[in-house]
């Protein structure tokens, strides 16, 4: 098998590389693909140097891993499925396109049955949040999430995990401090993810929430409303998720739903107060889960804390694990 | 006037007189009661040193401001209205009290006309909320909140900041760290409120702002579900509210009143996709809030984002409102 990774250099390519160097996949030959200033520059891999190579020439590759921005995808992944590779997308150009299919192994690996050479892995945050709400909404059926956010800065990629540092590190040594990627002040502060905005006054981020949750699910119906707030943090997501269940629920049943959700680790301990954190997400493929309780305002109602890594499960691990499925 | 602090040393004490050094009020004498270990040493008030006191004889203090924990509170305050003293309590020991008014001026000032010589001011969080939301629940009903909060170091103290800033220097520098305050990584990182959990899996900081913004509000029926997170900011504390109303309403006239809202400033640029941050509420009197945008998943529901300096309107500069209220 050939793979064909494409955006190599990025937060995500090189979390995809480093990931495959410790799986155990057929894999023949893994081809390099960068933008013009990467080209020619070299990345280690399994111990070799590994040239990267122009989009010019795709013949020959079996499967191809985009870690690129949209745009590119939408410039790549047509010339890819025509030369007859499988491509598996990690940007949002085609995650909404009735044929493409949109895919979390542990959920819905079904989908892939009638994948047409494309196939898109979702937003991190969307990820992050689905892997422990599935089983609930599978055995209980949700009605409408509220979601609150803290996202951390790996998800808007290197410069910006760099910005925050370095901008952290001027205001404690109480210098100037020039931004280039973050358009706000990052160190010691907080604001609403900077993705366009709608009509309806929801980010983009809070609406690829809501429509890839509800494509992933299979379910139209699926409400949620969310608040995505980028946090310093470096690269683990988590969100205060309040989940509101079409049928009763016991809180007992849902915790050993969530104790035993494929890809989901459950992390509460009551009497010492300690419930996941960024600082134990960060670099572990697991997404972490806790603070199950009842919400008494409403009926059929749960509140729920959720962390994960963004770079892992968020993003090159999914890819990862899709790219295994079809394999298997 | 006599005024007597109580736990000046602290940062809302402190803040206090910084507050109180640019007010004009009929103040004789600033009298200055700490603990042991600062009784004797000085604190500067308008050009001069002013000797901390032992709490031991409490007579002829005119009004009192506690910037005490509860403990000492729940000591020293029926000592003080013995004496005569009319008291302010920051610390949460008399808050839900039925003889004790807890009072945001904006909002309940009638409630301090049947005070016995004891007054409590709200939890910061709570105060920081309600601001924006009073002129939403006078106009439309609050039916149920769902709230999720990003809190800031100072509303854990001194320690809690000095340790935030420094546990993130040694991060970045790449040194170990010993903590001495907080329980959990700070530096880059996030938790869960660390405040005791009720049978609910509710912490004392979530109940907090359920039971005294229905308090406040004269609500019982007011339902608040809150997520109390503690975010690596320094003294602004956000929180992401979606909030069910019991009549309809429209965007534009939600927008009006939280415009004219008294203590509140309305801060959305939707163009440049610019709405509160803790840097913007840093130092400043007044609570931001903005984001207003139509919850359509469910009727009759509002998002709204607040963010407000915990030192200030959270604490130090409610109290002092309270006082010129009452001489007035």
């Amino acid at each position: 098998m050939i793979l064909g990774i494409f955006g190599p250099t990025g937060m995500v390519g090189r979390q995809l590389l480093h990931l495959l160097e410790n799986r155990n996949l057929p894999i023949k030959q893994v081809r390099l693909f960068g933008s013009p200033n990467s080209v020619g520059s070299f990345l280690d891999f399994k111990g070799e140097s590994v040239r990267i190579e122009s989009a010019c020439s795709l013949q020959g590759i079996d499967f191809a891993i985009l870690c690129t921005e949209a745009a590119i995808s939408r410039e790549i992944a047509p010339r890819l499925v025509k030369a007859n590779s499988i491509v598996i997308d990690h940007s949002s150009a085609f995650r909404l396109d009735l044929n493409v299919p949109l895919v979390i192994p542990e959920i819905n690996c079904h989908a892939l049955n009638h994948h047409q050479g494309l196939i898109a892995s979702p937003n991190c945050t969307t990820t992050i949040m689905l892997l422990p709400l599935a089983p609930l909404h599978r055995r209980f059926g949700i009605k409408r999430i509220v979601a609150a956010t803290y996202q951390a800065a790996s998800g808007a990629g290197y410069a910006a995990v760099y910005e925050l540092q370095e901008e952290t590190r001027a205001v404690l040594e109480n210098r100037p401090f020039v931004r280039q990627v973050i358009p706000y002040p990052y160190a010691f502060n907080l604001f609403i993810h900077n993705s366009p905005i709608n009509e309806e006054g929801y980010v983009e981020e809070e609406e690829k929430i809501k429509k890839e949750s509800q494509k992933i699910l299979e379910d139209p119906e699926l409400q949620i409303s969310a608040t995505c707030i980028r946090v310093p943090i470096v690269r683990a997501h988590s969100a205060a998720l309040n989940v509101e269940l079409r049928r009763p629920y016991s809180k007992e049943e849902a915790v050993q739903l969530l104790d035993k959700a494929p890809g989901v680790t459950l992390l509460e301990d009551w009497q010492q107060g300690r419930f996941p954190m960024p600082s134990d997400a960060t670099e572990q493929e697991s997404i972490f889960c806790g603070r199950i309780r009842k919400d008494c305002t409403q009926p059929n109602t749960l509140e729920l804390w959720v962390v994960g890594d963004q770079l892992l499960k968020g993003a090159a691990l999914n890819s990862l694990q899709i790219l295994e499925t079809l394999l298997s």
